[in-house]
């Protein structure tokens, strides 16, 4: 067992990596530091950036897909070997190509691929340069380290489909990202951190973002990664900018209790019947 | 025309002061105090906080009672007869007796009640202190100073909630509220404001947040008022604690523009047919 287990709790490691859609031998044996890194860091899980075995800036459809792979390829094959071997859960953006190409996320389970995940909002250019958007719930899956459920980057942007795997009893939602950086008001945090706050808050569940680092054919990233508590505090990070890895022993059974006062439950407090105007 | 209506902008007040349960009289007065100062400050717009009639700590339902008034009664008159003769609108709190007792909001434009909204989420102590929970959705009222839409503190909490009126077209969400005083990591602002900012960005709405001052039997307050554009950024406030008023030219129509990249919407991007599982 790692100190953080005996403690019961989860060390939970985000990676800020540079994927470089121009040196992919590169990007994936980044990811493959990264883990190996937080590994020996005591880390029980361990979550890379939206796209992290292929970089982003994708300059058309023909080069997404030269990019993208199977997910029993090289990437996958590669992180579940470290899973298994450091008994760890990884969860990594990967641009996967199963005919139709998607924007998704892998979770790995101590060398067991558990979760596909594909993006169901996507962000700007990835409309446009051939990726399909998912359809499917974020998934919840139950690890020996927690709870743990997956949604990537602009995805978590939709309070309600945050609710998802929030109500379904995710203690963790680990969300890969690449945060274009814009302009925003000094002394102000990213607001996409505002919002991963917001979302940790009205669910009392732990949030893991990893966000990735440099720039990338002149697209510059936020480098937000953070990992916050379910008070909606960040806990570690963020540091804003330059690669790291970032690492907090969570305690995650501590978002089992949905209770804020007294009489109070962010879940037991919803009225769904009065929401019913929100659907189509 | 005001100042800030010749520019093609809405004036909005944000008025934090301290209503108190033991003395109704001057409870009253400084709301029409805080009325008077926003308008001669040329305010549009002004919002008073939750309960802002009577103070919160009530210590039973005969007191609660006791200090509860008809939406034809003496703190409605006040505001109406102010609201016409400085043609604005006014958002305030008020404890409601229509026989039952709710935790209720008025939108009062140029002297009409033109809504009664009832805060449909309790919070902690008014679910037994005999407040009976709305069931209606947030009003949007059309007035000369932009769409305004009203909720109370914790029903701000449900970004479900809060997306009901954006998606009817709010260009201004006003939430009178009493936010009780809890612990927060040192340098943070405190979450209900972090939820505020994420409610805004979201849904691209600017959005007015009137909380109270001071302590009422025993109970400290936040403070915590803030006015938030529709990036989701504090534009007037938070100063935290102290009775005050905040001012804010706020250009109401970039709310109607939902666009933040050349493929985004924050709207048009949801996925409600995705969204069921959050009905009962």
């Amino acid at each position: 067992m790692t100190d953080a287990a005996q403690a019961g709790e989860t060390r939970v490691a985000v990676c800020q990596i540079c994927p470089d859609v121009d040196d992919p031998g590169s990007t994936l044996q980044r990811t493959v530091d990264a883990i190996e890194d937080a590994a020996a860091r005591g880390a029980n899980v361990v979550v890379l950036p939206e796209l992290s075995s292929s970089g982003y800036m994708f300059r058309d459809k023909a080069e997404l897909r030269s990019l993208a792979q199977k997910r029993d390829g090289r990437a996958v094959t590669a992180w579940a070997g470290l899973a298994q071997r450091h008994d760890l859960v990884v969860v990594a953006g990967l641009a996967e190509d199963d005919g139709e190409l998607f924007n998704s996320a892998v979770l790995i389970d101590a060398g067991e691929l558990r979760a596909v995940y594909r993006k169901a909002h996507l962000w700007d250019s990835e409309k446009t340069v051939g990726f399909t958007p998912g359809d499917d719930e974020p998934p919840v899956i139950e690890t020996a380290h927690g709870r743990i459920a997956v949604m990537i980057c602009y995805d978590a942007e939709f309070p309600e489909w945050v609710r998802l795997p929030a109500l379904a009893g995710a203690d963790l939602l680990c969300v890969p990202a690449n945060w274009p950086l814009y302009p925003r008001p000094a002394g102000e945090r990213p607001g996409e951190i505002i919002r991963a706050q917001a979302n940790a808050a009205v669910n009392r569940m732990f949030v893991a973002v990893a966000d990735r680092a440099g720039t990338e054919r002149g697209q510059q990233w936020t480098g937000g990664s953070v990992i916050i508590d379910a008070d909606g505090y960040p806990v570690a990070g963020p540091t804003l900018g330059a690669p790291t890895t970032l690492l907090a022993d969570l305690r995650l059974s501590a978002a089992r209790d949905k209770h804020i006062s007294a009489h109070n439950d962010v879940h037991a407090d919803r009225r769904p019947e009065l929401y019913r105007a929100w659907l189509p």
